[in-house]
């Protein structure tokens, strides 16, 4: 750990419980991952050190155009100069919603908000207003956000937290059709992600086939079908990640990439639930600031006129690739999951991820930041010369795994035994 | 209604759920107060039709040393330019942990979230992941937030998102020590807010007989206080709202003003409950970016530095004064309640609200921007010669008034019935 970094976290755990929390925390990532960083710019991030990285976290999702986009930077610094918290909206406000309408097929109405779970939450409460029916279905050991109905840590929540979920696993009809069965009269909806996509474990699509069934199922019994695209979200597709499915959801949740990391998610919702969404009562003192619309607008225009998703696809496939040409050279052999924008990546014969463990801090120390349990996120503005540098700090760290294993560290407590859990098929 | 702020609520309501939703929304303003805003300067704003209002409500509170201080707007451009959401926090985040604790005595350790919200429902989870117990002792009809368990319209909640809360009536003893039984050997912790700030009801204070109480059953039985200033904090006292009684909670939430308008909340906590933080798993996309955590400690800085507090009283003591010598001499009387930097205006003979809504809109017409129902909010960049706009405004209001009831227009439907609702002595 580097020295300045290191300070810092001596001065953290004083005054921060465990001296971080949440995804942030670096208390299961290897050592040398810094806990701190100063600077953002395009693709690469500073540490407190002054060690230089490519980033391929991009902010566990938010950075999607690039750190600090000049269009998006000037977006915001003209927006910051006029008004941002004030004792009401912006035109702004209006403008984003009439631009998330147009963009997103099912979409009559937007919902903006701060946080993926203040999105996921919202996105409940309007399928349980809009018939006033209680049930959600909801994919087992899914994340949907850090809300007490959600977090994966139990600490401080409630058995009636969740009272009214029922859970199913994932691509598994029978287990769906039990959970239908236990909802009975009572289904308010059904909320999942378009892809499987959590911490230790391979990343899985969504069978279109229980997609289907779900969207059958909302449209029989009225309920509502959720899509929370909060990691997904313009990563897949310039629109609904669903899209390609012919699938529409009833309503969808937003967050992270939306202001190329300025505060603002939302939910979208189809004319459908335009009155239940208009029954309940949420907010926040800033929920409602211009210049995290003012983000969102330059943002989504990107979406809309270039070609950003092509490149970070670009850029994904030559990540993908570039890393199993190096494993098997070095002879190795990697499991990568999901879209090759959101790239998992683990090692076949890891059980332990000792292997994936030291990969990423050998990486790190050759200026590449990639997750051993986490999905990874490109963005738009890496080139083939970012990627270049991520594949040579791969090399490098492939060069160090050779001939080595029991004399590898042992991974921080814990994570070794959510791999492991992961991956045994889940109990119904 | 002037007609650009109609031409976009008419926009508004075909993409956003009636047009717009939570504390923001005008619904029950009087006609003519703008829903949207452009521009936002010291005192001022902009609405959309470019007339001018000084702002007595401050964003609903966020607004506290003026819109775009200089000092923290160089503060935010300065970071802006380095680093906002990375892949991990900046060493601020420490910086601004350190801040707080050095300014709240009984602070050990600091938890940043997004809005107030957050950090009530974090304070909730701590307290009851402190000695795993459930029960939460809650002021009857007391906003703490949006989230389920608070929110305070039913639509899509659940029964069961508030089943480990017992409420008690405001300053009752009797009330209290009842919902105290109720919660017998399973009471995790009690939350209050340092005063009672409800819309359409006066303000009144905190009984410190009350509060001594309540700090001795969390010491009798090992359970949690939690102070919730996220409305009042930093209005009332340059440190904890109760340093003047003497009484320390174990647990305060913060926001609104955190960042002077830029999104940033907070929880702090006693060294006692500094585990039971660091085992609850609560997170967020934004929580730990860099820019609103640079206005904050410049905001704190000004705060611990700076006549502040003294400049927004005299603002408030002239305004209260002022406007109740206009008052008296037009023949009216008014409830003022609540501290002087917090101001909660009402008409003494006023019980359907038609009084004290025609005097806002006239207000309004005239450039001064108040609220009916809901507390306002005093900044410190207001001078001598802002109020004077707002009392000039009041007396043509008070004018327009005079010798005028029944012919008065009727106010928004429902809002009448909270006010006489909220007049009535609460049923246990």
């Amino acid at each position: 750990m580097a020295a300045e970094d290191r300070r810092l976290r001596e001065r953290a755990t004083r005054v921060i419980p465990k001296g971080m929390y949440g995804h942030m925390s670096t208390a299961l990532m290897p050592d040398g991952i810094p806990q701190f960083y100063t600077r953002a710019s395009g693709t690469r991030l500073w540490d407190a050190d002054g060690r230089i990285y490519v980033d391929c976290l991009s902010a566990y999702g938010p950075n999607l155009l690039g750190y600090a986009d000049p269009a998006v930077q000037s977006a915001v610094l003209a927006q910051q100069a006029l008004c941002d918290t004030a004792s009401g909206p912006s035109p702004l406000m209006v403008d984003l919603a009439e631009a998330l309408v147009g963009m997103i097929d099912y979409a009559a109405w937007a919902l903006f908000c701060k946080n993926g779970s203040d999105a996921t939450s919202i996105a409940l409460m309007t399928a349980r207003a809009h018939r006033g029916r209680r049930k959600i279905l909801v994919g087992r050991n899914t994340y949907h956000g850090a809300h007490g109905w959600s977090t994966p840590r139990p600490a401080g929540t409630l058995a009636s937290d969740r009272e009214h979920l029922i859970y199913f696993a994932f691509n598994d009809p029978d287990s769906f059709e039990a959970a239908l069965g236990q909802a009975d009269n009572d289904l308010a909806g059904i909320i999942v992600t378009p892809c499987r996509h959590e911490v230790f474990e391979d990343q899985r699509d969504f069978a279109p086939m229980m997609a289907k069934r779900l969207r059958d199922v909302c449209d029989e019994r009225d309920a509502v079908l959720v899509l929370d695209e909060v990691r997904t979200g313009f990563r897949l597709s310039t629109s609904s990640a669903w899209q390609p499915l012919g699938i529409a959801p009833d309503i969808s949740c937003w967050g992270k990439v939306l202001g190329n990391g300025q505060p603002i998610s939302c939910v979208l919702g189809s004319d459908r639930l335009r009155d239940a969404a208009g029954r309940i009562y949420v907010t926040g003192s800033f929920w409602y600031s211009a210049v995290p619309m003012a983000a969102a607008l330059e943002t989504l225009r990107q979406i809309r006129e270039t070609d950003y998703l092509a490149r970070m696809e670009t850029a994904g496939r030559l990540f993908r690739d570039g890393l199993d040409e190096r494993a098997r050279a070095t002879g190795f052999s990697l499991r990568q999951t999901g879209a090759v924008t959101m790239p998992q990546v683990m090692f076949e014969d890891d059980p332990d991820l000792r292997r994936v463990y030291r990969f990423c801090q050998v990486a790190a120390q050759h200026g590449a930041l990639l997750s051993p349990y986490h999905n990874m996120f490109m963005n738009a503005a890496m080139t083939s010369a970012d990627i270049a540098v991520v594949l040579d700090a791969a090399e490098a760290a492939f060069d160090d795994l050779r001939g080595r294993r029991s004399d590898l560290p042992a991974v921080p407590p814990g994570a070794a035994e959510r791999a492991q859990k992961a991956a045994v098929p889940q109990p119904l």
